[in-house]
């Protein structure tokens, strides 16, 4: 069996399969993550659902691993072919297929950015709210369950999936939901799909809710004496179902990073990104209650952005911490822990990750996606560095072990990849073998992105 | 083996089991569907989880059937325990275990009513939002995956649950999701059990969502011309992301069924009841809007509730249009279509559907959740006339095959029950083999609700 030739048969094509080494390469890592990289035998480039029934037909005969591959932003190694096999990369089945605005919907294939996606929305004055930060593929989208700063208001990706086309790895073609809002028929397979990274089935069509474009936005940057009072202000702000689009927090080490990268001056001291959005008038309204309670939780300064180029200022600050940590140690990678809790949890989860990184000695930014509870701690790490890469480890079992006994998840956003395994069970418990058992069901002999999730 | 004298060994208490036939025959069937009823051998009063773990453990050995059961309100013959055995009634396991109003968030038994959860919500000016128009124990809302007039601003059950603990079959517990608002950590078993009609396994305590009470609502009777204009008014009204807590639309044969039955003289036309709610002044602006689209779009009338017993009295008149069918024929049961199609395939939807009901010859109301494209047709069926009970059952197939055609679901809300199983396989195609191969994974010995949702 001679891998290359056999998927090259299908095609006749170079273009659709390829062993050249960049591309090798650029199919071994992910683009951010500490996790060692390994090379595919073959990447090839599907451009639509008959040609990924025909290389996982293929695949699964031959029990060769398949690991999909959208924009390889993941941050726990979820594209990363290590167990060699055959890298498919979705990039080229990139076709808006149907746009229903009335109904508030759109049908994509999976390599359609959530970039391009809100550029066709705009002229319809909608748009596709989940932001990763980053640009990301749809389908790499669903399948890490990706949320982001708009979560707050629109929830994540699994409450904007409609419906899926999937194909197994047997090449079986599966239709799961519709175009309905609601149904109470079957189990939900939909979700099932979602959030699990690859390893159940390769996604070639997803239907998704699409929402208005809010017609106003009031951006501002708040700065409070202690993590407390700025969190509780989110908890009163909700209580009062403000409009609130994001709102993000930071905390005092991270704007010292800020000020450091970006020769900034602000004051040392933790800060909301608050986003209000909507009706012009409600906004406006929703402002002053804001106001009334933030003050109220003794914020010390708000900052408004009174116009577009402002508001970008503000959110580049927010996007740029990470890279702050970045720049002190720049030939290094990116770590970041990932727990979600319950709101009131948040500020001492917040404090105690504070408390082990002051007390480990690394530098770090905290980034709290705080209207869910959601939050990362971002450092950087040398990945050839074993004893680094081990504390990084501990510190974030300790953030998870914290999470886990209030009421939290191992990862609010990122997935569990390789990075993550092994809260899995601390985690779910006996459910894990529930879950191996639905991965047998719909992939025998596992060749859908082997080893990752679950332990082998 | 004496399926009673073993149970009672557990409880030693009359109590909790019983085999007195008044109390079976409560367990035979459910409160209004025109399923053929079937007694239980006996049924069971399980106090807490240890009761149902003992329970189950003992039905699994001995393969004996178990049906749990709520209020059983559900209309698809879901509580009824046609192959006998066990009716675990669910109602002495009522408490409301935990309330975090800042984490919007309560954990109940299955038992808790919406009803009772509202009333111990009240003093924190939070609600359960889910409202199936009768009361209901959230157990069995979460296994039909419950909605009503609410659910376009809220959503369904699987938007409420964050987590759930559940008895497997075998009495193994499992705890799936947590207290957290978003995961992407392993398979979302959650929403796999939600929805499930008590075929994977019994719900013992459940973690919901709660929201605010809106502070004011402004609730208004809408007259049209014509179903298509009223449908639009509704598309234009989500496309200004009004403050709409319900929006819900009849017919003109409903209307005339509710002139008769309640001897009002409302004019013959189709009618939108919409209620707004949140902040006052928001509502007063949205309903300014909303006035706008109406007018544009061609209503004829606005009759304003002005106060909450005006309000009370709209809503009643929504909610009576099944009895005003089903006072044509009080011997007779009602039967209730459930489809849910994409908002603009709505109207003709329910053009189709009455066409069908007057080509048959057949008063029915027609009551559309028009906010997410769910809508019912109620008619009268006299249970022990298989003619008139096929004659349904074409009638709903006609309109099942219209809504799978245009998109849509057999289900919006009700679930398959008895009564739709045929239409799983066509509106899912081969998933329903992965399905059964689910439920086998988690009853192997087919003890949970057997014969519910899959054909023999
Ligand atoms: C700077 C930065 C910031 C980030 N911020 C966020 C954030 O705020 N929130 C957040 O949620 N994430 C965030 N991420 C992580 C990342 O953007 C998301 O995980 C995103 O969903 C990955 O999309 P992708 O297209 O890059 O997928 P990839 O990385 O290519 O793949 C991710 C997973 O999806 C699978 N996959 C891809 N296509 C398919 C398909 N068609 N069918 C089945 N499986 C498929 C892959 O096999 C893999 O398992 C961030 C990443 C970076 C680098
Ligand atoms: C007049 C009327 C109007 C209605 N309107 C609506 C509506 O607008 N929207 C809507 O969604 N429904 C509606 N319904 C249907 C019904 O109210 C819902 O299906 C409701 O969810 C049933 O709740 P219950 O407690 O009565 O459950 P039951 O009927 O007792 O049981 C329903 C299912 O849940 C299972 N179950 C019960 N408890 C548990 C548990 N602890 N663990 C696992 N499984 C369990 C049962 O075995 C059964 O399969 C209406 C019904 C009536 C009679």
């Amino acid at each position: 069996m001679n891998l290359y030739q056999d998927l090259y048969q299908f095609f006749k094509n170079e273009n659709h399969v390829s062993q050249k080494l960049n591309i090798l390469l650029d199919h071994s890592k992910d683009q951010s993550s500490y996790h060692p990289s390994h090379l595919p035998e073959v990447v090839v480039f599907p451009e639509n659902k008959v040609d990924v029934i025909k290389i996982l037909k293929y695949a699964n005969e031959n029990k060769i691993p398949v690991v999909p591959f959208g924009l390889g932003t993941s941050v726990e190694g979820q594209v990363i072919p290590i167990e060699g096999g055959i890298s498919m990369n979705m990039t080229r089945m990139n076709k808006i297929t149907e746009l229903q605005p009335d109904n508030f919907l759109v049908k994509v294939e999976p390599g359609v950015t959530r970039v391009q996606l809100n550029d066709s929305l705009k002229e319809h004055l909608l748009h596709f709210p989940i932001d990763p930060a980053i640009d990301a593929s749809i389908g790499g989208m669903v399948s890490t369950n990706a949320s982001g700063t708009n979560s707050v208001r629109y929830g994540s990706m699994k409450d904007q999936v409609l419906g899926m086309q999937i194909i197994l790895a047997n090449g079986e073609e599966l239709n799961v939901g519709g175009q309905y809002l609601k149904s109470s028929s079957g189990y939900n397979l939909t979700n099932l799909f979602v959030g699990s990274e690859a390893t159940l089935g390769v996604f070639t069509e997803i239907t998704l809710r699409v929402y208005n474009i809010p017609k106003y936005k009031l951006t501002a940057l708040v700065e409070f004496t202690d993590l407390i009072s700025a969190s509780n202000a989110v908890v009163n702000m909700k209580k009062r179902d403000l409009s609130i689009e994001r709102v993000e927090l930071i905390d005092e080490r991270t704007i010292e990073a800020i000020n450091r990268y970006k020769s900034r001056n602000f004051s040392i001291a933790p800060y909301l990104f608050l986003e209000l959005g909507g009706n012009e008038d409600i906004v406006h309204h929703d402002y002053e209650l804001a106001k009334e309670i933030l003050i109220e939780e003794g914020c010390l300064n708000i900052q408004l952005a009174t116009n577009d180029l402002e508001r970008e200022n503000l959110w580049e600050i927010r996007h740029e911490v990470a890279f702050a940590i970045k720049s002190l140690n720049p030939e290094k990678k990116l770590m970041t822990t990932d727990v979600c809790v319950p709101l009131t949890v948040l500020p001492n989860a917040i404090k105690e990750t504070r408390k082990i990184m002051d007390h480990s000695n690394i530098e770090c930014a905290i980034l709290g996606h705080v209207g869910d509870g959601n939050f990362h701690a971002v450092f950087s790490v040398d990945p050839e560095n074993k004893s680094e890469v081990g504390l990084y480890k501990k510190i974030n079992e300790q953030i998870v072990d914290y999470a886990l006994k209030n009421g939290g998840t191992c990862s609010g956003e990122h997935g569990i990849g390789l990075g993550k395994i092994e809260y899995m069970y601390k985690q779910h418990g006996n459910s894990v073998s529930y879950m191996r058992q639905i991965k047998s069901l719909f992939d025998p002999n596992n060749i859908m992105n082997p080893s990752k999730i679950f332990k082998k």
